[in-house]
């Protein structure tokens, strides 16, 4: 079997103005969570905004199995038909997404659902209890029935979101919120996976669970090889009319 | 109970330029679809693309309460602006969509779904079956198990839709296809049925078991009073925190 | 339209033998709840599990539209040719049935489910918050975004169902957990619909929300006039085979 | 990775009373598929009505991954008690399951569906087309668009079963009707999978494409090692109360 080929792609701009995220990830968001994953027999490049192509070039796209996405302050710049490419690979080809956070705004996302995608959100650094809700699912390999973030960034319902395929994880907050953390979408050949927990200056990422989620998240979106998508004008009957 | 508001959206092109579209539908589609929905105590209006706005004024979208739209050949001419006005209208306030056939690849549609919305497709008259799946939905009162329609266009597997979240419907074709010609989704506040049955010069709309569905459905995607949706920055939690 | 005919049945076992009850439903839950009904346009009747068949004789069930359950301490004690019955009048004629809190555990509401049906609880009367996670469903009718529930026994995940058609609530608890409390499934012609707020001693059932909820799901669980399920043998095709 | 434990179990009566069964399946339906499933890495066993316990003890349950199940004119005579240990190990442990064909019927698939499961039905040698609904599933890894099954037992819709989580496959038939022929659903810590083709006295687990979904079924029914489920009393709060 060869490796998964996995794509870390963040806009990768509050790291460089801001000390207090340079601190906590030092190399970027994406590097914390590629050398995670590096760890766990996954191929791993990353990608960030203000590379050419937002480095998502055709090439890179073609060799990605599954792209990971964290952006919240300029999801505004990512370019249309980037946003397009990527769209495409995931309904056409079957890559997997899988959306961190407040990716949630994201462009790509966004066009995915077809929905507002917004929630109620606080940043208070209260106390947040993942629940696993689907304990059979592939996601929740290895995990316990619950798990705690000390500190988080809350993100509650109403979430602006079509229902999931699959509700893998309920949040629990301190100051009185829920929301569905983890959701699973199939969306033409490929699939797609929300995960809420992460922010940018909390040390969320280098947490085991939240690690783990993310390994198994990866493989879960992995593209299956089932028929190419056969649309269009077909002519003739596959049967004899009378 | 007042009356629900339907507004009925055809682009009208096809009956002015095809006289065998004319000699069919000679008001229009719109009309035909209208005149129907008028004897079952609807308050009904029609709306097409040649009006200003599309007819689709933010006035007209406040005072209805069901969209139905039919498009084909011109839905490159619906103005992104006046799509967005119709998302907003559905995901916040709740209104109901209906779109019929070949509304399939419209603007507003492929919006709502996230996915490319494509099928196979063949035009020789062939026969279709249209079978019940959910005989319990609120969109199948009063209907048998299976109705045919004489003559139809094609419209087949694969269909790239995200999942249903109701599947009330799926068509037998003799050519020897099979598609799900009856789909609901909720889109944030709002209700969306799909119904694959239709054509330009086919009578299908004058058809009493079509035309019983679509009834059906004006009555499903009615908005609900629920509450409206709650998001954005709350920056006090609802529980002391210790 | 002729008036909606609710059956409201409880075990009717804790009124009769503990005094707190008593004080909280001095008529027992099942009066507690049919008065509000009747309120509200509907037919009500009670029935109890000490009645000659359980009070849902044939011709009771035939003149149901709807069944609310309510059980907790005796659901053993329901005979199974009962639970049968019930089963039948859902599946084959679209009988609605609302389970209230303990239900969870009826035979009636696991039988339909195919699972376990367990759940995580607790009960030192801490606060509840229930969020509506889809506005625009019937049963979040005139509820806002969230209502609390001052002291009330908690039911937290895993709770042992399958995946919900509609995920209409989920409860957050003072406590730490969360539960999917506002549920739907089709089930043959039937729907169902399990609400988790309710005790035997605590007064969550003349709570103006909850009634509500209540109010909503009747409605919405009410039978649809669709076709009768047709299963069996059909030797003949429906077309000519070469 | 150590090999997936797959069980075949069949009922074994129609090979040993019917020489055109025989004929078809020398060894019995359970040693044709078995002997599929051994070239693809599986660790296969089978086993079947009449043995002690039909061949499903405690020991041999808790070595199985994915128990298959073909069972047609003695659904009744396998016992309660060995349908509700299949049903626990399904359930707390996450085995999964395959019903063919005729097990639509089954004691144990009834009581994880919760409704009839009948459905319409014909034995004629009708040609039979299963299309792909879900391209990107685990289960269409490998499959045309569609294929075809030359002479086939028609069952059609309507189907008495609840919505599947996942619909992979429908079937067209020549003789008019459609069938959700390819079912996935969630139950406790365990996966179902019901697949419609096969018959006793037909070849169709010979047929390549029937043969791949199957061994597609048993990797996508395993297990995984997600959180034992943890339901029951909990006194303690997770969080300490003001």
């Amino acid at each position: 079997m060869t490796a998964l080929r996995v794509t870390v792609w963040n806009e990768f701009r509050h790291e460089k103005k801001d000390a207090e995220v340079a601190k906590v990830y030092p190399q970027g968001i994406h590097e914390a969570i590629a050398k995670h994953l590096r760890t766990q027999g996954f191929s791993v490049r990353t990608a960030s905004l203000d590379e050419p192509e937002h480095g998502l070039s055709e090439k890179v796209l073609a060799e990605t199995d599954v792209l990971i996405w964290w952006g919240h302050m300029a999801h505004d710049e990512v370019k249309d038909e980037i946003v397009e490419r990527v769209w495409k690979r995931i309904n056409e080809d079957g890559m997997g997404l899988i959306c961190l956070h407040s990716a949630h705004m994201s462009k790509i996302f966004r066009k995915l659902m077809g929905t507002g995608c917004m929630l109620r959100w606080r940043e208070i650094g209260e106390k947040e209890r993942v629940w696993m809700i689907e304990p059979g699912h592939p996601i929740a390999e290895g995990l316990p029935p619950y798990f705690e973030i000390p500190h988080t960034e809350m993100y509650g319902e109403h979430f602006e979101i079509p229902t999931p395929d699959d509700l893998v994880f309920i949040n629990w907050y301190a100051g009185g919120e829920v929301f569905r953390g983890g959701c699973c979408w199939r969306r033409g050949n490929g699939k797609v996976f929300y995960f809420s927990p992460g922010h940018e200056t909390l040390p969320i990422y280098h947490q085991p669970e939240v690690q783990r989620v993310i390994t198994n998240a990866v493989r879960w979106a992995a593209p299956a090889a089932g028929p190419k998508i056969a649309t269009g004008h077909f002519p003739e009957p596959l049967e004899k009319l009378g």
